[in-house]
Formats: C-alpha cells, structure tokens, sequence
C-alpha cells in the first residue's frame, strides 16, 4: 500500500488547520445551567465583584484594628456593642471609633469596620459592654470586596470549553445567559459492500458496521451532534447523494469505509465531484490508520477513514477530533494531560511513521505500568480492553521496556 | 469548629459505602447508539463471533497453504483460479486442491482455504492459471472466526461506564439494545439567608447561590439526572417540606450551605425528623470540607454540604460523586487514572485530616509541574483557575517540593 504519497501526522494537522481557518460555526445564548461542555465565544469577565462586600471568615465582631492596638490577655480594649449584622442584609450605620458590632461568617462588614475579632479573644461584659483581649491587624477575618474576583476580570477566556469550575465562577460573578458555540453537526456514513447495522440479521459473508457507532459515540463525547447517515453500498450516484446531502446539512462530515484502493479512489472521485478545493490529503503515515483521505467541499471538512474499527477511531482521535474541536473554537492543545507510565515491554516501530498501541494501565507501588495489548493488528478487542494509547513518534524507531511513556486514556469519564 | 468529632475520610466513605449496599435504582432498554456514558447492568456476552468468519486481511488469493509447500522464486507453485469472492456475499464452493480464489481484503474465505497469498508473490499466467512464489504458513494473512472476540465472550462486565470503545465492540458483535443503569436523579437545594440565584437583582449584604450551580455541572458530568430545588430561605417547616419533596422524588439529595453551627443543626434536625436512620456522619477531617453531614432516610442519601463553594465542590468530588456513581452500579476504583506531577513548593499540613490543595499543571521537557494556587481559602479564584487537585493523605504532614504527586483533574473534557 504505499503506491500513494503518505503524509506525516503533523503535516497533515498542519493541512486541516489550515483549512479550518477561519471558519466559524454559529453561536446561541445558553442558560448557565446547561453550558456544561460548551465552548465559549468571547472573554467573559466577571459581571460583579466577588464577594461583592467585604466578608467576615468567621463568627466575631466587626471592629476598627486600630482600636485593637495594644490589647491583651491582661489589658483588654474596651468596645462599646453598637448592633448585629443579619446575614443577607446591608450593614447598619457607620461603625464609629470604640465600637463593635456582632457579626456572623460570611456576614457583610459595616462601613468604618476593617478587621472581625473572634469570639473566642472577647468577653461580653454585659449587653453593650465588650471585652477584647487580642489585637487585630487590618483586613483579619475579612475576605474584601473583589478579594476573589474583581468586576471586569476575566474569569473564562474565549474558546474555552467550560467545566464544573468554570460554571461556579460565572454563578459567582452574575452570570445567568452564555453566549457559546453551537455543537458542530457531524454526518457519519459507512460504505462497504459487506456491511450490516446491528439491527439487521447479519446473512453469509457480513460484517456489522462499527464504525457508524464507534465513531459516532467519540464525537458525540466531544460535543457534536452526530447523525448518522447509515450504510451506503453500491452505487457511486448513490454515494454522492448522500454525501452531497452531509455537505448541505452538517459541519464536518466523516466517511469510514473504503479503505481498498478502489473504495478510496471512489471516495476521492466523490468528494473532487462535490466541489472545491477537494481532496487535500491522499493518506497519511501513521500506524494503524494509513489510507486516511481529508478533504474540503467549500466550508466543510470531510474525512475518508479506514475501514478497520481500531484504524478508524485511531484517526478520528488524532485528526477528526482536533478538526471538530477547531470548528467549535475551542482553543486547547491537541493532546489532552495523559497518564505517565513505565512501558512493560519493547514496542519496535518505523521511523519516519507515527505508531499508536493500545495499552491496558495498572498501578503498582504508586507507579502506573503501561502493557502494551498485543494481538494481530486492527482486532477491535485490542481497543475495548486497553485503557489508553502510547504514541511512538514519528523520529523513534521505537519505545524500550521501562521508558516513562505518556497515555493518553479512552475513557476519560469517571 | 472542633466541637463535633470529625470522621476520617476513608471512614466517610466506609460509611457512605455501606448505607448504599444493596440499593439499586432501576434499569432500562436503550439503543446501543444512545448507550454512551450509561452503566450496564449485566455482563454483556458476543451474541456473535468477531470476526463473523474468517477473512483475508490483504489483496490477493485464498489457498490451502499446504499446495504452497516448497513454492520459491525459481520454482512457483501452481494453481487454477476458480473464482473470486465478492464483498459480503458467502463464499462459492469449497476450495479443491491445487485451486485459488481472487479475494478482497476483508473478503471471506472459502471453505477449505486456509492462508491468502499477498498480490504481489504471484503472477496469473492467464485467466485461469495462477502462479505463487512463496510460501504460505497456515492461517497466514487470515483473521480467523472468532479470533477477535468469540461468541459468548463477555465484552463488557457488569457495572462498567461504557465508553467510545465499548460501543464498538458491542456493535461488533450485534448488540443492538442495552440495559443500563437509569441515570441517578438527584435534587439539590442550596440554603442559606444571603444566597439569591443569578436569575434575580442582587440586594446588598447578598451573594450569588454558586454551589446549584457548580454541584449540579458535576454530578451532571458523571451522568445524573439533575432537579434544582432552588434556595431554600427562613423557615425551618419550608425546609422540612422541601427536603421531603427531594426523598420522595429523587434517589440522592444534595443540600449545601449551612456550614454554620445554627445552620448545621438546622439540616440534621430536618433530616432526622424524616425518617430513619438519619444523620450518620456529623463533619469530616477533610479540608476544605469539615462541616460535612450525610444521612439517609429510607433508601435515600442525604448529603448537607459546606456553603463555601471550593469545600462543597471539593466534597463532592471526594463523597458525593463517588455515592452517585455507587447508587448508579458503576463499579470502579474511586479514584480515577491521575497525572503525575512534580510538586513545585512545599504543602504542609496537618496529619490526622485529608487536605485537598487545588494546583495548575504545566509542562516543561516533558515533564508536569503542578504548581499549588494560594490564596485565602475558599476563593472560588482558586478552583477556577486550576486544572486539578493534589490530596495530602491524612497520614503526612505535608508534602515536599520536588516530590512526585497525582493530580486528580478537574475538566476531564478533552
């Protein structure tokens, strides 16, 4: 199979990025409630100060420092209780000079206060009369206005993709509607003559397709909305029907299948036939996942993935992903934090091409170990069972047992 | 705070796992297309074998290798070509002796062939007659029925998440209905006299309810179903009926706020006045996170969490989500796969508490740098702008620049 020019994996990232310029997929306002995994579209800076008053940490009264000054065990400053801060209320009047007021944690400071006592350095003489016997520096006790977050800083920068923290913060600082990136339709076909979807009876010579489904579940845990378009067989009038109809009504449109060199000749002859500028990327050099076929009719990418489950999610996780996260701005780097591990074994591979193995993760004495699932290539079991890949780089001509290796995991749901 | 005895947190969760023993919510059927993050509830067995027969992994033509014995460059073995295996259609006739067949990558084999000799070692004399120039090993370039995964295999164990890889293989081997797990469905109410929601005006002395929020996005995360309660002022008997509404609908409750010793009171007071066997945890050794209360009533659990947000997302994260994923039947370690990192300062703190230090990773020469976010505590600035947790175990007392720890993520969203 190497009667076509392959590709590096960083050239052809560098091919996708470039045809994604500038394209930009609409946006829509979203309840905070439901921008969990949304990327958003602009800087968005806190609405209000936070906390939005000066707060007492904990349960005291709310003094001037400075009348605290040379207090101790022995010689007390004397307070006189002017009032008690209510918890969801603005403070009373003015704290003047010599007085104290009662206030409980997360209650607002009263104006002229700077410092809380704790009640455990006072004594009440009687009701109105207080005893404190520690002196307090300015600012103790009290987280300040804007302390946290003040008004106008940024608390999530565009492009990002917002996680649980993210939805607190922007709960703390006021923000109720978000303006996020819609989910990128993604169209998913499947071609091949010998497939079947698994709500069919499965007749002699058959295979299920499950690309439809493992490609699908991939992009959908990304945030796409993907529809999937079934299994087209047979006619190349019919193919380019369909995939005429994926460019009309989705974003990015992913094709598996045809990984022989007459089904990809099909499907390069198709996406030429649909329009401009065409197929861009005639394969690439990484292992498994070498007939990879990338191309762009107007302002839609489209991929030609290889039949072989295991090549296909190999590529939709280092190509098809990177592609989908770009249409929806999310700005991050390709490789998500992976597991650090020690390699169990030797992994041979050849220069000059990109290697993903699957490894399955355990954990001794503290230390993850990495054991790379063997098998013949391209069996799905050696994805399902493994926890993660290794990537063996293109300038390596393998990995040794006992290298520190990066996994990146399958299953980053908890 | 210390006037109630704290529970470790291995404790809390001893406790935690064993009110949960033998609660199980309900399962359903749903399609395998939209069975993406769910639990299932069975193992899940091949309804079919992996292959579903056996297939040449090349170009090239079907044999018994034993007619290959002996074939070399200078002396080919010869064959009559008797056919040609088309593209999920069963396979013609048997294979006689001294016969080959023109077979597709993917295609099946023949009853009697047992290797496929790769295109490029042979050479077609003319239609019929085929010439092979190298030997085939039995089973060479064959994936045999059920090499892959055979037919009652189990592919999924009860209790696992399913993930992208999981749909693949359960696709590939006919599954097309899955029973899960039914998502968790979970109330939470938010109390305390200064919280109003980002929905309304802010008056002063209050502050925004951030915890509805951020608690909600993660147990949203980890697949539950979330019911808002709103925040819940004043009256003890408003709380009392509230409370009652979230066990009667839902199968897991989260209240948060009422860190206050009033306020705490208050919540177990409700719980208790609900059913048996009530609060069973009354603060745990955790910081952030010590006015932690937890009870069931029925078959319900019952979480009152701190008000601050960083302690009640960092409690949640350690008890609440690991409760969810329990009632769920996810059967999993509690901790997920961390990245290891090299601490950047210093982190006392006290033995006999489990402390939770929120840390912005970096990397330099290949190597994670988890650097501690300071800062007074409980800023939700803090966990904001972190990118996970590093856990001192309650057993040090401290942990050591340039030490090697694991950093649990808090976006796990690739």
């Amino acid at each position: 199979m190497d009667f076509f020019q392959c590709m590096s994996l960083n050239q052809a990232r560098s091919v996708i990025s470039d045809s994604l310029a500038g394209i930009a997929i609409n946006s829509e306002l979203v309840q905070l409630a439901d921008a969990l995994g949304r990327v958003v579209t602009e800087d968005l800076r806190a609405k209000e100060d936070l906390p939005p008053f000066s707060r007492s940490t904990v349960d005291g009264f709310a003094v001037r420092s400075a009348d605290t000054f040379g207090a101790n065990e022995a010689a007390p400053a004397l307070f006189m209780i002017s009032g008690e801060v209510v918890m969801g209320k603005g403070s009373i009047t003015e704290l003047q000079p010599g007085q104290a007021v009662v206030i409980p944690t997360g209650g607002m400071l009263p104006v002229g206060a700077d410092a809380v006592v704790m009640l455990e350095y006072t004594e009440q003489h009687d009701a109105s009369i207080l005893m404190v016997f520690k002196m307090a520096a300015p600012g103790e006790n009290v987280v300040r206005k804007g302390d946290d977050i003040e008004a106008g800083a940024i608390i999530v920068e565009q492009g990002q993709k917002l996680a649980a923290q993210h939805i607190g913060a922007l709960a703390a600082c006021g923000w109720a509607v978000i303006s996020v990136v819609n989910k990128a339709e993604v169209a998913i076909l499947s071609t091949g003559d010998e497939l079947v979807d698994i709500q069919e009876p499965m007749l002699c010579g058959q295979i299920r397709d499950v690309n439809s489904y493992a490609l699908g579940a991939m992009l959908t845990e990304i945030g796409c909305v993907v529809k999937p378009m079934g299994i087209v067989k047979d006619s190349f009038e019919q193919f380019c029907h369909f995939l005429a109809e994926a460019v009309a009504t989705c974003q990015l449109v992913v094709i598996s299948g045809g990984s022989s060199v007459g089904a990809r000749d099909y499907t390069e002859k198709a996406i030429n036939a649909l329009g401009i500028p065409g197929v861009l990327i005639h394969g690439i050099a990484v292992k498994p996942g070498k007939p990879t076929i990338f191309g762009m009719v107007g302002n839609v990418p489209i991929f030609g993935l290889p039949g072989h489950p295991v090549a296909a999610m190999t590529v939709c996780q280092q190509l098809v992903k990177v592609a989908a996260r770009t249409l929806m701005g999310q700005k991050q780097s390709v490789d998500a934090f992976g597991v650090t591990a020690v390699l169990a074994r030797n992994l041979p591979s050849v220069p000059g091409r990109d290697d993903f193995i699957n490894v399955r993760l355990t954990k001794q004495e503290g230390t993850y170990i990495a054991t790379p699932i063997l098998g013949k290539s391209g069996l799905i079991s050696t994805m399902s069972e493994a926890d993660g890949m290794v990537h063996i780089p293109a300038d390596k001509s393998g990995l040794y047992h006992g290298e520190i290796v990066e996994v990146v995991l399958h299953n980053k749901t908890e």
